[in-house]
C-alpha cells in the first residue's frame, strides 16, 4: 500500500462573505460619488460575486475582475507589483504583458487567519479611489466572529 | 443646417434592479438544493450582477454569464432558439458556433413595459432547473409599481 | 459580530499523487502500443501533471487537457454525456459547443472518499483506448492506504 | 524529374529525457522551497511534460509554459531578449506583445549536441529563481553518455 499525501486542502471564499463584502464596496461608492465595478473571485481568481454601478465605464468590468483574479492568483495586492517591477527592467517591459495581470492599485486577496480565500477588485475611478473601496469591502473580514 | 436625430435614447436594467433580481433567484436555487450560477447583464450584454453558489460547477460561471448575454443581445429566451433552427440545417450547424450564443434554456431578456432592459442567465443543473431559477428572477418585475 | 460561513474547505489532488497516476496511465499506454497524451487537472480544471509520449498527435496534447477539464469541472465522466444529451436535442446541438467540453470517453473525475479532487485525462487513441489508459491511471486511488 | 529535397529531419526530445529533466527541477525546487510550475516543451513549442508544486500560483501554469515554449520557439533563453531590446525602442515597445513570448528569466533552450530538440520554462518565484530551477533540469544533459 502506498503511502503518501493524495490531496492538498484549501478554503475559497462562501457567497454569503462575498455578498457582504459587495455590499460594503457599494455603501462606499456611493459615498464617494462615482460609478465603480466590483468584483470578488474565489482562490483561484473564478468570479464569485460581481455587482457594477449605474454609470460604471465599459472598461472597468473587465478591469475590476482582473484586479480580483490577480491578487487571488499571485496573492499580493496589485498596487504592491511596481514597487518590485521599477528596477527590474525586464519584469517592468515583461510581466505586465501577462494576461489578466493588473499591476495597478484596486486589487487586494482576502485572506482568513492569514490564509488566502479569494480576491477582491474594483474599478472606475483612479487606482487611490478604487483602492479605498476594496479596504472598504476588506474591513467586513474584522466583523467576523 | 442639418436636421439629424443625434441620439437614441434606451434603457438600461438599474444595478437595483439586478441585485433583487439576483437574491430573487438565490432563494430559488437554494430551495431546488443545486448550487448555480447567476448572471444579470444590462440591454448590450455587459455584466451588470453576478453570483454563484457555493459549490457551483466552473463551466457554469460562464454558461450563465452567455446565456444572459444570448438572451439580451438576440431579445429572445434561449429556449425559443431550437424550434427556430430544427427545420433550418444550415442555422442548426452554423449559427450554433457563434461564440457566446447559447441555443437551450436558462437565458431570458428582461423587459419594462416590454422594452428590452437587459438579460438573466443561469447555470447549474439541467436546463429545466435553470429556467426555474431564471422565472423566480423575472418574478421581481411583477413586483415593481 | 457577524455570524457567517466566511470560506468552503475543499481539496485538491497532490502533485505526488498526479504523478503516480501519470506513470501508471504510461504503463498503460505502452502496453497498448499507442501514444497517448495524459493530462491530470486539480479539482477546478487547472493543469497540475502531463505527459505526452513519444508520437503523440499534436492534437492530443489539447484534446487530454480540455478532456481532464470537463471531468472535474463538471464532476463527470466524459463518456457519460452523450447518453443525457441524445435524446435531448437543444442539448445535443447546444452544450457540444461550450468551450472546452468534451462530451466522448477519456475524461474522468478523480475522487478520494467520494469527494472531488481533480480530474484525468487521455488523448492519442479512440476513446475506448483512452478510456483504458484513464482506468489504469484510476486504479492508483484503489492502492492508497 | 524534380530532385527536390522533399524533407528535413529534425530531432525533438523524448518523454524519457523530459520526465528526467523535470524530476531534477522539482528537486531543486524542493530545495528552493517555493513551489514552481515546471515546462517541457519539444522542438516546436508543444507541451511534452509539465508538473506544478503544490501551492503553485495559477499564473504559473501558464507563464512556465509559455517560457518554454519562447526559448524553444526562438531557440533563444528568454532572459537574453531583454539585453537586446533595451536599446532598441521599437522592439522594446513592440515585440514584448507578442502572445506567448516571455522576455524575462526562466526559460532555455535544450539542446543536444548544439542541435535545438526543446525548451524548458520555469514559474513560481522571481525569475532568478526560477531560472536557478531550469538550469538543474538543464544540467541532467551533462549526465548523458
Amino acid at each position: 500500500m502506498e503511502k503518501l499525501k493524495p490531496a492538498i486542502e484549501s478554503k475559497n471564499i462562501s457567497l454569503a462573505l462575498a455578498q457582504k463584502m459587495l455590499e460594503a464596496a457599494l455603501v462606499k461608492g456611493e459615498e464617494l460619488g462615482m460609478p465603480f465595478s466590483i468584483a470578488i473571485v474565489d482562490r483561484v481568481g473564478n468570479i464569485k460575486a460581481f455587482a457594477a454601478m449605474d454609470g460604471a465605464p465599459v472598461l472597468s468590468l473587465e478591469i475590476s475582475q482582473n484586479k480580483a483574479f490577480s491578487a487571488a492568483t499571485y496573492n499580493r495586492a496589485t498596487h504592491e507589483w511596481y514597487d518590485r517591477l521599477k528596477d527590474d527592467p525586464p519584469l517592468l517591459h515583461g510581466i505586465v504583458h501577462t494576461p489578466r495581470l493588473i499591476i495597478f492599485g484596486g486589487g487586494y486577496p482576502i485572506k482568513i487567519d492569514n490564509e488566502l480565500i479569494g480576491g477582491v477588485g474594483v474599478s472606475g475611478g483612479h487606482y487611490s479611489h478604487d483602492m479605498q473601496v476594496c479596504q472598504a469591502a476588506l474591513e467586513v473580514l474584522n466583523t467576523l466572529e
